[in-house]
């Protein structure tokens, strides 16, 4: 047998870690729901960005900051935010006090308290959120034996009667007041979720859940341990054994440490998750908390409603990074600046024709075609849709192919150049870009194209020439060269007639291929004219460019003969 | 019912777009298998930075960049490397030639070269591969409906008749030569599964795949359209359905474009991929592709060998920079700068507890740390496997609390402050954040840790003192103050005498905690004393440093004498 796989243990110490089914196992009853299953609406999405999202930034929001990412998320349609951990944070109990303000938070959005299950801090959350209409208290501990054991120091009995104590004070505390009730293990995928059941399931009773004022249950993965099924098996056991299901909104809060942190939540949905926490653009401690943006446009591309207003995805972009610090990686999906480009040929080729054929479509359902239905090779959404131009969607460099400098010399300058002459022109390309090894912008490419093709050499030329039709189908022409020799030709057309002219001179030339259009709409605009010729037997591609279309054609001719015959004319 | 989600549609015309079952639906045979498989070897990975990373970058890399990219994946233990576009690029081509010398490729790399299925490019593919010992010739065509339809203009048949005569092509040419075959249809997972099934099973035989000369039938889903799960079943599909199965390769190439790149990869490995495509730290096309570090450290953070070496990420990183010209994001699983970094207050104490023990049980095991079981909280792989200090892992801002604190001033400063000196200071260093909003490094840590406690003032003190036993157990303390007046007392201990003293002076210091270290190994080294004193009614902290125990512990009494008195000594 052929060892097609010749891999060789390495030097990496991975016997230290053992794999996630040997620190946490999920019962199985019966069939797993989740595969078969398809997200058909969105999850409600809750921003942590400013209190899990900030905890991470090497410089925190400052209270402007945190105002305007808080006010960027009311506009894109969020209707709960996480706003901070005010008991551990002077400057989030600020904030809070200035969301209480009347006005500031609209009424139908609810903000989120985050606090530790201690006494003294739960206190300290209630006193920050006095005066606010809608408010979720969120509670959290770590529940995972290592953690336990290693951090807090008590066992499962222990900490859940920490926990019931914490959350007792946290309903007695909220009595009369508009609060709903959050719980958060830590880190639930790697607790056992027997264990996690029957927290979550005391704190329903103890809470009180019902259809009326339903408690939210959140189950983080705080780390990422396994392949994102794993946590869907999670999910989905906790979705079939929590208590008065009805009265609880399973909500999960995905991190990235595996760069699953998307897959986990939209298979966590699948798998009954009703609510999802995760940070604009990926944001949040180490790796991240699991990208709503991205998240959100996953269901926009699946024709399933995102239910938040990501048209102007580069506005947000630009609050986002104002008020993190961080940038948006440029392959970032759906916002970063790369990832509507194409440099490679075929993908250009194919764009190309997508595009035309999106045209097309539109125009014969009747519809702009920012309405018509999308299917364009690789581009899953229009970059439309998110308020991005057609611009950077093509970009030419050695690895491009005729498709993609066709296209940016018909979108930006308004050439329309002949199949054969794509083919020749993107050779030149090619030298060019294999030589600097640098990408070549639009005008760049104009300027290769008009050194080549429209004004191929300094060499002598006709200082004047005239053209006349002398007669229905009979054509003259006349040129004084530059020594004051006058050249003279006819033929049935002026090209025919010059193409005599020069033969006359001794430059045999025999035009194969004559195209031409206007370079922008209406009369006054300048024409371009492109010649395939064969010149002395060498067969080439010359162009020219006037506002006279018969100017352009014979420039054009003469372009060939420059390129292609050794004396030029 | 209360109204918890209360998002409301959106602006979004996500109706342009058609859910990924709708445009292919993959046949269902008995129960999924792959929801219940765990990952337990390493897939053979196959890395295509230097073609389809190298034909996304705005500047492709020249041949010193190329080279130095293959050597680095060459060192990092991969055994089958695609290394470019032979027939589309002369750059690549020249590559190609350059391997081909002898000694440039060892004798357990493959390298893979990719072509269009068309005759003159396929041999021109030939022509690059010439001499090399040991090649996979990778053709991929188009196969999905709207590239069939809207790009190529062939149907169903016409384009299998294309792909077979191009493949028939490819098997003459490789006749006699160290040859094997690639095939990828294009974008797979929007193929409709029976046309692909059926492509591929036809490629099988003709390439007479056996067990001693296997095919590769990679499968890309090279623009993302659906949640992880979906292609997973479409890869369970095909590797049930596959003929020859013993006798083909099963690759998957995923690209990143719903944020789910790794996710697919890895729901892939668990239905049946033996062999996956991407590039280090996920370049590619648009949003990338999949990222193959990320996949393996995956592995590797399960207890699974890797197969790569990965153990100088930084290093590894560099060269894919240098070369890419484009950066790992601070937030990259595994190499991004803040991935091992802890702001929070409440992830840095369970960190610091993690470590702690964990040196512990190193200790226990008789193993050094590094090699000792790893379960640090927050902290999926110790930072040292890929070569990364501790230096990053705990940084300071206004999030973070006395655990981080503690935990800086300690490995950078060699201070081990007693806990009601942590929360002490950390309330110091909250109030300074909470100002500046600002990240405060190790050094400003002990900056305004001395400025606080052990220099907290420039007002008088004594202009030189001196202790003695003038019996045993009888101590002496004799200060001259700047004034000239000189201040006597004695006690059981220098640090009594020192207080009596003072209380001469009209100054009552009680001392109530007294802690005391060296701050490195060896004599010579400097010493830190701590000390929490009531000085008139007034509690807190002073610090002294110095050579001598006795002068530094001297010190932090009149620090604190300083700090809490209004008048100083």
């Amino acid at each position: 047998m052929y060892a097609w796989n010749r891999q060789r243990p390495s030097v990496m110490p991975h016997h230290r870690y053992r794999p996630a089914h040997e620190r946490v196992e999920v019962p199985r009853t019966g069939e797993r729901a989740w595969p078969s299953r398809r997200i058909t609406r969105a999850p409600l999405w809750v921003p942590v960005d400013l209190r899990d999202g900030n905890q991470a930034l090497a410089e925190p929001m400052d209270p402007a900051r945190k105002r305007r990412l808080f006010d960027l998320q009311v506009r894109m349609g969020f209707k709960e935010i996480e706003v901070g951990y005010p008991s551990a944070s002077r400057l989030d109990f600020d904030f809070l006090r200035e969301l209480a303000e009347p006005g500031v938070v609209p009424g139908d959005v609810t903000v989120v308290a985050f606090t530790a299950a201690r006494s003294d801090l739960i206190e300290r959350t209630f006193e920050s959120i006095r005066g606010l209409p809608d408010v979720v208290v969120h509670l959290y501990t770590a529940t995972a034996p290592t953690w336990r054991n290693v951090v807090l120091g008590h066992d499962r009995d222990d900490l859940r009667k920490l926990i019931l104590d914490a959350a007792g004070q946290v309903a007695r505390l909220a009595e009369g007041l508009p609060v709903r009730f959050e719980f958060s293990p830590e880190v639930f995928n790697l607790t056992e979720p027997d264990y996690v059941l029957e927290v979550c399931n005391d704190l329903t009773a103890l809470w009180d859940a019902s259809p009326d004022r339903p408690v939210i249950h959140n189950l983080p993965a705080t780390v990422e341990i396994s392949t994102p099924n794993v946590y869907a098996d999670q999910i989905e056991y906790m979705h079939r054994h929590l208590d008065r299901r009805d009265s609880v909104i399973l909500s999960v809060h995905p991190h990235n440490d595996r760069g699953t942190g998307v897959a986990c939540a939209e298979l966590a949905v699948l798998a009954g998750a009703q609510r999802v926490e995760g940070c604009l653009f990926g944001n949040g401690e180490r790796t991240g908390n699991v990208d709503l943006v991205t998240l959100a446009l996953n269901l926009h591309s699946q024709g399933v409603d995102p239910m938040l207003d990501l048209s102007d995805i580069d506005g947000i972009r630009r609050v986002v990074e104002h008020c993190n610090r961080l940038p948006v990686p440029d392959r970032h999906p759906y916002a970063g600046d790369l990832v509507y480009t194409a440099f490679s040929g075929t993908h250009q080729d194919a764009i190309g024709k997508g595009l035309a054929h999106h045209a097309a479509r539109a125009a014969e359902l009747g519809v702009p075609p920012e309405r018509a239905p999308w299917e364009v090779p690789y581009l899953p959404i229009d970059p439309a849709d998110v308020g991005r131009d057609y611009q950077a969607v093509i970009r030419v460099n050695s690895q491009s192919g005729k498709g993609g400098i066709a296209y940016l010399l018909g979108a930006r300058h308004g050439l329309d150049l002949p199949r054969r002459l794509q083919i020749d022109f993107s050779a030149v390309v090619q030298r060019a870009t294999d030589d600097s090894g640098a990408e070549i912008t639009a005008e760049s490419l104009w300027e290769l194209f008009h050194a080549t093709y429209i004004a191929p050499g300094e060499r002598g030329g006709f200082a004047s020439w005239r053209t006349a039709e002398t007669a229905p189908g009979a054509h003259e022409f006349e040129g004084v060269l530059e020594s004051g020799r006058v050249l003279r030709g006819t033929g049935n057309g002026p090209l025919s007639a010059l193409a005599a002219a020069l033969a006359g001179d001794g430059v045999e030339v025999d035009v194969l291929h004559y195209a031409e259009h206007a370079m922008d709409e209406g009369t006054g605009s300048s024409a371009v004219a492109y010649v395939e010729a064969n010149v002395g037997g060498v067969t080439g591609w010359g162009a020219g460019q006037d506002t006279s279309v018969l100017t352009a054609s014979v420039r054009a001719v003469l372009a060939a003969v420059n390129r292609l015959s050794p004396s030029g004319t």
